[in-house]
């Protein structure tokens, strides 16, 4: 086992990874910016090492920086956490070629899986459900709407070397089609100089459902089920939940086997998660996969009583799992509500600043990962989540009567937050009901 | 269901009362003596009545005004919590009078509970194994000289109007047998006017083990698991764990069964503590009924995942139990520490005062039950407990591992607290191994 780790990573999840070094017995070192120079994690770790500015590109994101921070201090391995380095490759590479051990998949599996149609072409090979769509890029007309025929409207064109919206045209009928790949062409061609498009199943107002894996360094590879990330605003999840209220034990059984399947066609080794797309027949689609541990990994401890960071060294150290897909077991239901600094009244602005005074709710069923504390300075430079409250129930109600509780006992003094917000969800219809989606927040139909 | 119950309680026990109320959507009243107009547990309830002065005599203790406080406020319950009014039958009989639902057994089994040879005499015609002894005094030195052989030796020989220790002689065979018994009648007289002894095998060093049992009124009776709580200093418990680290499946089936009885024998309802003594050949007698909830509780739910504040709440309101036995599971294991205003260098003093600044632990698997929060100002006149923290792991070394960590992330500034003397428990072979008792702590043997 490790002697000493370095987290390269600040704000909760540092805090969440020192908690699991120290009831393992191993040391750690924190890093951090010139403005974190308070931050709790660099208050709570065996030793702290500043790599850098403000800015993350010369801080959390300075690959030499935290490489040397390693060597210097004697560390043997590198939790990369979530953001930051924890999916790039390189930083990956350069630990290997530096004797550190990187918690993670190795290098060539998180470039694998970083580029979205090599991804879409391995799952494709093992057998795992991907969104239908063109093979690569639209020749013709004539072949376009052979191809929506075939899979379905409605359909979406999307520019192949898109992103951020631009280039994306959704289509309901066939006779939309041409007009909608012309315009997406031409957008494409202005926004990226490459007019290419290809066409994907238009999956409406799905759900996120992802599937918690481990995988060690034998070949044994279990899913820990899903959690349910369909509240989103722009992508970013803001509540978490597991089991996905909509899950039959048939369904978990499906997807669970896609999502082992699909991690052994990538010779994975570490947690990992596989995002699937659920669509309200119950079709479900291979979205993309993570190569590192999430926010929203708490909900899944709860409910199967295994401590994901602690798995994730225990792999990355050469242990073999201490368990099979049959033991594990789901006790109740979890979910959580990041907690953010920002102004849900104002668009949810950012809003950074001095903390007066902290009050966390406790009791049972509750638990509380942040690294906040009275006095801290939230700093403008980095994300915007302060803590993660998570309710555990015997049930779903339960789990949801306790966060609403726990939501109401929660001080946060002097800056804005997103608690009565999150609050608020909990009065949804969709919510209690369980059926919502990924439209949920923004309205989409 | 009840629309709105009065604590009877203050501190941390009221402040947990309260977050079961809250998530079961009843009301809450909070009652507070006039040295804690500023107690959590007041600025958490949805109402707070003053009942008097600081002394508890004048304030939780005062009945009447309690009784007044509920009419008035329109409560149909009282939760009395522990301690305080708990388990006081006439208490008890004065919410039966007033058509007030106590929220515990009926007055006339908290009385018949309370009365330590009544107790025995019903647990011993239920068949629940008693500590061998005398029926009743002992009438000659030959008569005393017989049941020793019979018991065996060592045997205690124990005032019968005593308490406190008074008149009270350990014997470890015959021939001081005549002597002890001498003396402790002396004594017995002169501490109470009263030289009737009696006596009960002495069993040595034995842990301290109690059952959980829950019951309906319709007869309905289960036990959830055990609780080692042989950490004690002058009888206080300091550390509870459950399971109890040296119990068999055999062991447990038996006890509870015994503990199963026990409740039946007197007409339980309500939840209840069977306390036994566990001698290190697995002998264990009954000791005696706690007829309320107890401090230590939360480790029974941490393993269990049933809420027994919400369960006494809906037995109260004439729910029957929605489990049975079978259903009842037990996942991991659960440490509690109590950590109190004291200082264990200066012999365990209370040390109330101003807490300056708080930071519970949090993180996976720490629960923290609690009253304080930053610029409170803990009273001399209450018991010392601050805090409970809880710590949860898939086995009894995580959970150590995890008490451990939380321990050594709590912070409470401005007065002096048990938690160093708390943390150093766990390094303790006994501790360690989970072959401690009663013993530890004093060195007695």
């Amino acid at each position: 086992m490790f002697h000493k780790i370095l987290i390269a990573n600040r704000g909760e999840i540092a805090v969440r990874i020192i908690r699991a070094c120290k009831e393992m017995g191993i040391e750690t070192v924190a890093v951090y910016s010139e403005a974190d120079r308070e931050a709790l994690h660099v208050l709570m770790a065996d030793e702290a090492v500043c790599i850098g500015p403000d800015r993350s590109k010369d801080s959390y994101l300075n690959m030499q920086n935290i490489i040397s921070a390693t060597v210097l201090t004697g560390a043997t391995a590198i939790h990369p956490g979530f953001g930051f380095l924890a999916e790039n490759s390189a930083f990956a590479r350069m630990c290997e070629d530096c004797n550190i051990t990187f918690i993670g998949p190795n290098a060539d599996t998180i470039e694998l899986m970083g580029n979205k149609s090599k991804a879409r072409e391995t799952m494709q090979k093992a057998g795992v459900p991907v969104i239908p769509g063109s093979d690569g890029e639209i020749e013709s007309i004539k072949e376009a709407k052979k191809l929506a025929e075939h899979i379905g409207y409605p359909v979406m064109i999307k520019a192949s070397a898109g992103g951020g919206g631009k280039g994306m045209r959704a289509v309901y009928s066939a006779d939309e089609l041409e007009k909608a790949i012309m315009s997406a062409r031409s957008e494409a061609k202005a926004a990226f100089g490459d007019d290419k498009v290809y066409m994907e199943k238009l999956i409406i107002n799905p759900k996120h459902v992802e599937f918690q894996i481990l995988a060690d360094k034998y070949g044994n590879v279990v899913h820990l089920g899903e959690r349910d990330c369909s509240v989103q605003r722009r992508n970013q999840k803001l509540m978490e939940e597991s089991p996905c209220p909509v899950m039959s034990k048939d369904l978990r059984a499906k997807m669970g086997n896609a999502a082992v399947k699909a991690a052994k066609a990538t010779g994975y080794v570490n947690a990992g998660t596989i995002e699937f797309l659920l669509d309200n027949q119950n079709n479900f689609y291979f979205m993309e996969m993570n190569t590192r541990i999430q926010v929203e990994h708490p909900v899944t401890e709860m409910v199967t009583g295994i401590d994901l960071i602690k798995e994730q060294i225990k792999i990355a150290a050469g242990e073999k799992l201490s368990f099979r897909q049959k033991d594990i077991e789901f006790r109740g239901h979890a979910i959580e509500c990041r907690i953010n600094a920002e102004d849900p009244k104002r668009g949810f602005m950012p809003c950074p600043g001095l903390v007066k005074n902290v009050l966390f709710p406790g009791g049972p069923g509750i638990r509380v990962d942040s690294a906040l504390y009275p006095g801290y300075m939230v700093p403008p430079c980095y994300d915007s989540m302060l803590a993660k409250i998570i309710a555990h129930g015997k049930n779903r109600e339960e789990a949801i009567d306790r966060m609403k509780r726990a939501l109401s006992e929660l001080i946060i003094d002097g800056i804005e937050t997103n608690v009565d917000f999150q609050f608020e969800l909990f009065e949804r219809e969709e919510i209690i009901s369980g059926h919502y989606n990924t439209g949920l927040i923004e309205g989409k139909k």
